[in-house]
């Protein structure tokens, strides 16, 4: 079985990145809270928007990323109508790869943990390829400490 | 208010295109059935496999479908775990445009009717072009009677 | 086939109640656009958001409400990453069911406009039954003029 | 970061329990491949279908089952149109929870696996409460070897 997760990551201070998604009434399923996979696409929110915001394009570099783990914790239910805040920040970054963590809060409660596992691949062989220095540099300043 | 849909699209005579789309957990909500995007989904099932199998690249012709309205009908409820079949057919193809007609079953009911209006652009200039003959003569095969 | 929606539909200043919904990834389709299912969400945003404005408990009537019929014009395309902001006001109360208009706005333009008809039925026995003048004189509140 | 799962659990033979999931066009996204929520929607698919065939009412015994955790790893991509099949197995049994591992395969190839751990909890305390026996039995009925 997987290791936990750093416990830090329930802490909104770990956080710099910062986005917030609305929890839709068909987020929610038969049990009467948020299904799962609606807490995924929360992380997705979160993870997507914090590359974009890297103001050079990597597409540019014929680079590409794509996911290749996500581990998610639930820790607590959330409910419709109302808000998720999620968090991001950067926990590695390795040679081709770099892992995300991530918070998502609501009403006030840490209501799931993420880590992501990201690999940056070349576009046309789909192997993995060398983070750029720059993109490096930027996602460490979001490491989380 | 709009008109109401001819009623044999509740009729599982009436097509002859059909595909199966599996209930997903996540398709319900907290009301306990199958939400209504859910059954928006069922049909965009139907309508792209179908289009899907004209066997001619329209892509080659520059041209790109596009939906211009979905006007959807809700007549049961539907509920996990379960299939539901949908069939399509064709109601009317116009000069640069097409309605399809669709009924969704399941448990051997009819839980919904559906029209949809496809538009066909020319994929640079974004502008409605001629549905293409052969593809015409294909729609109308299909031509709900 | 259906007639148009009314063209007011498009017209910001009709509406007097607002939601924005997050544009998700997941929204997205292989088009590279939102999905038009994505849309029909919004509209679900929009008039759940709406009809649980209402100060008292309708489920405290033994009333529900269902959706009975979505219409859905596509008017403009999305993308990700941006904001939808939807409209959302009320067409006409009948007797059991009422009709909902609204407007889906992104980018500074009416990307579509939906006609939605809701019945109130009885949780129990699952009939239409009578708009509660309370509700009646609420919904007629928000009347798109 | 987490540990790996374990190679086995991309390999078909080790599965007794089998669903099928439609690839739906709205689980693409706009980099023209399925997205990653639709793969923990697939997994949901194998996972609710898998507790749901349990012959006895666990709600009876007044208990209920929730996600703890989802790890998921993405090995190949999916496309629209297509089928994913989905293999769900028993990892572990614990006293109040279960590790579920399973494979899902698209056109020949594992494109993901996936563990999940699901904890039974007391419908009204919402605590963990232990697995009641013959439900324990008829997990183990499905280990993965």
């Amino acid at each position: 079985m997987a290791a936990s997760h750093a416990p830090h990551l329930t802490e909104r201070a770990r956080y710099r990145h910062w986005v917030s998604d609305t929890i839709r009434y068909s987020d929610t399923d038969m049990v009467g809270h948020v299904n799962n996979l609606a807490f995924a696409a929360y992380c997705e929110t979160g993870r997507t928007r914090f590359m974009h915001e890297f103001p050079k394009p990597l597409v540019g570099k014929d680079a590409q990323t794509v996911i290749a783990r996500l581990m998610l914790n639930f820790l607590g239910e959330a409910h419709w109508p109302g808000v998720v805040e999620v968090g991001t920040g950067v926990i590695a970054v390795g040679n081709s790869s770099m892992t995300l963590g991530q918070g998502l809060f609501s009403e006030g409660r840490c209501i799931a943990s993420a880590e992501s596992t990201i690999v940056m691949i070349d576009q046309v062989t789909r192997k993995p390829r060398r983070v750029p220095d720059d993109f490096r540099a930027w996602l460490l300043g979001y490491k989380i400490d």
